[in-house]
């Protein structure tokens, strides 16, 4: 596809991707949009060009705080709504050229949090973080805890929380059990740390009592996100047995503002690792459920250059989406558009592909050297993480661009 | 308060309760309404009267599939609405009397779910049902775990899934490890459970960053319901270390039509127990801060008639809710008008005041005795568990009706 809008070089926001947000102005309400090169597409205005006409779209669910309505509408309208974009960006006599308010610069618009998350969901699903934690905190010997490999462990999260990029956080404070002690402290956590991982948002709803199999899993997810599971090792560490982490995590989490669609990430589906010993039948699946996408987190110290600190990718996941999907409704749990399920920390093989400073420093016990000659053990204040995603294959670029929240000082 | 509507002897929705709900009839769309002897009274014929006038109060607030607007009014509104219907049910004079489609009898009407219910926290904050779980599925010894008594323990729940009382449930599928052997297995829970809990509604919205200490921890509190927080203890089993419990609680939760304000519950204000060792600054607490509530529940086998397998009281709570949302918010998690926080299973001391019935049954070993001769270690199909609760104080009832279940076959 060759568009007639100028798409900087190295762009994820190339003429095959086309995802979808919600922006503002001041003189504009939030309104669905799309990202090409560096300029966003106001749908609303889109609309009134009358290019979509035979799908019978409302305004109302253009000119919307959330995507939830637009998701709503279905893949069929959803998935023609970007055809008819990408063709219309392609075509030289399109009538979008030189309609005023059509585009803006992402650089003056406001991009908001894109869904109004219902319940979200954090798996725990690649396999290398597991069996760093579990070395950390639990037997170095046994680090996989047995359930590990037979289900995609996974558990409920904090859905008010999550905040969109650009947002800034502040160091929680909480309770933890400083060590040689016998009572407990409430301070402000001196661990804080990020979670790389890569987000779902469900596309259908099911009813109470369904089940999704592998086979349709990928039609109930309308696209993905970056996500930074913000944590607090300290806080984690005290209150998380047995109930599982709870305030060290809800404090916050980051969310990057475009939500790429399954469709655009089709040409970047790869085979996933050998599942050994052999899945139950309800998580097995057939063909390419894992996706070959390109991650990497960067520390910004306040005023000076990044540092990449990982680099990973969404392919290494034990457990595909497909499968965390059929075993979240395995049990009848019903799914809504708008929830939000998590992947879980995405770490490779290689220390430099780990996906938290937890497994980074190995507990803090090995800083990381960032370009100004600092060491960072987890984040400091006023830090800022930057998380980015990208697939390539040939010509073809799809990115997620980036998620980035600066860690300020306690409250 | 003496009213001119008919109230039945031993009725839970005395004068003194009014609580809120939403009924919709076959020709009626959901409407905000409140509870008086076995009747409903609906707030949108009661609006039309003028009788809220000075408040200002919208027709779509009370013409709504659920109460958050309602709530949202704040409860300088909310309250003085409570109040106004009080006075005119006991003004012999009120133009109330032989309005048409003013009230309806309760048995006549579909009651809904409630709330919109935007994050749900369950809780875990009863010591027996700690001290008891621990014992069977830990160590006897040391069945209370070092966090316990520092903090109250809770866990992020499942939204989606909470259904309102008279709505059935299947029984859950799950990935199950059966003992003595080393693979697991996909099959139906042979192990379903019922968890007697109260839970309790978010009034009013924070920041994130925001804390609510245990002063003014009430007035995020809009009222209070009945909440069966159904459970797979197989399937909890076998998935629940390290992340905690998942798909053995999300396969529903029943919750009470009614939500009774807290400000019809301040006569049952109690002492708490008291609580060795001192909790940390954050989490103390002046005053009443327990509630003095009579649970039963009872198991009701089909076409039979029902048998109380315990009566507990909500006032055996050894973390109140106030120190509950204290530590929820104390690392600036926010909370949203509609949130869902339950205690967490309501054991007292004695085996006949457990809430649960791996707790009545000690794990299976102890069959529970029903009326009809049967015998129950857990929930068998085609049981129906209904809970109920009350507070009683001199001539004053103010109650919760009930929630009710009943348990089908797998799907």
């Amino acid at each position: 596809m060759k568009t007639w809008v100028t798409i900087p070089n190295q762009s994820d926001f190339t003429i095959d991707n086309i995802p979808f947000g919600i922006y503002s102005t001041h003189s504009t309400k939030p309104t669905v949009c799309i990202a090409i090169g560096d300029q966003i597409l106001d749908l609303v205005v889109t609309r009134k060009l009358g290019i979509f006409k035979g799908l019978k779209i409302k305004k109302r669910v253009l000119k919307n705080n959330f995507l939830n309505d637009f998701i709503a509408l279905g893949k069929e309208k959803t998935n023609a709504i970007r055809e008819i974009i990408q063709k219309e960006l392609c075509d030289e006599d399109s009538k979008m050229r030189n309609v005023k308010k059509l585009f803006s610069l992402q650089s003056e618009v406001q991009m908001h949090l894109p869904i109004a998350i219902g319940d979200y969901t954090d798996f725990y699903s690649s396999i290398e973080h597991a069996t760093n934690v579990g070395m950390m905190f639990r037997d170095p010997a046994n680090a996989l805890l047995p359930n590990w490999k037979h289900l995609p462990v996974g558990y409920h999260g904090r859905a008010s929380s999550i905040i969109v990029s650009g947002e800034n956080i502040h160091r929680p404070m909480g309770q933890v059990m400083p060590p040689d002690v016998d009572f407990p402290v409430f301070k402000a956590s001196s661990r804080v740390d990020f979670e790389l991982e890569m987000g779902f948002i469900i596309g259908k709803n099911t009813n109470l009592g369904e089940k999704i199999n592998t086979i349709d899993a990928e039609n109930y997810i309308f696209g993905q996100v970056l996500f930074n599971d913000w944590s607090a090792r300290d806080i984690q560490k005290w209150e998380y047995v047995p109930l599982g982490p709870f305030l060290a995590k809800s404090f916050a989490s980051s969310m990057s503002p475009w939500v790429v669609t399954m469709e655009a990430l089709v040409p970047f589906k790869v085979k996933g690792p050998e599942q050994e010993p052999k899945v139950l039948p309800y998580l097995e699946y057939e063909g390419l459920k894992n996706y070959d996408i390109e991650l990497a987190v960067a520390i910004q110290p306040k005023d000076q250059t990044e540092t990449i600190v990982s680099n990973s990718n969404f392919k290494y996941m034990y457990w595909n989406m497909s499968q965390q999907l059929a075993h979240h409704t395995s049990n009848g749990c019903n799914v809504k558009i708008g929830d939000l399920m998590a992947s879980g920390t995405i770490s490779g093989k290689e220390p430099n592909s780990y996906g938290s400073m937890l497994e980074l420093s190995w507990g803090g016990k090995n800083p990381i050297l960032l370009e100004n000659g600092e060491k960072r053990t987890f984040i400091e204040d006023f830090d800022t993480v930057i998380m980015r995603g990208y697939c390539e294959k040939g010509a073809i670029r799809v990115g997620f661009g980036e998620v980035r929240s600066q860690l300020l000082p306690p409250l």
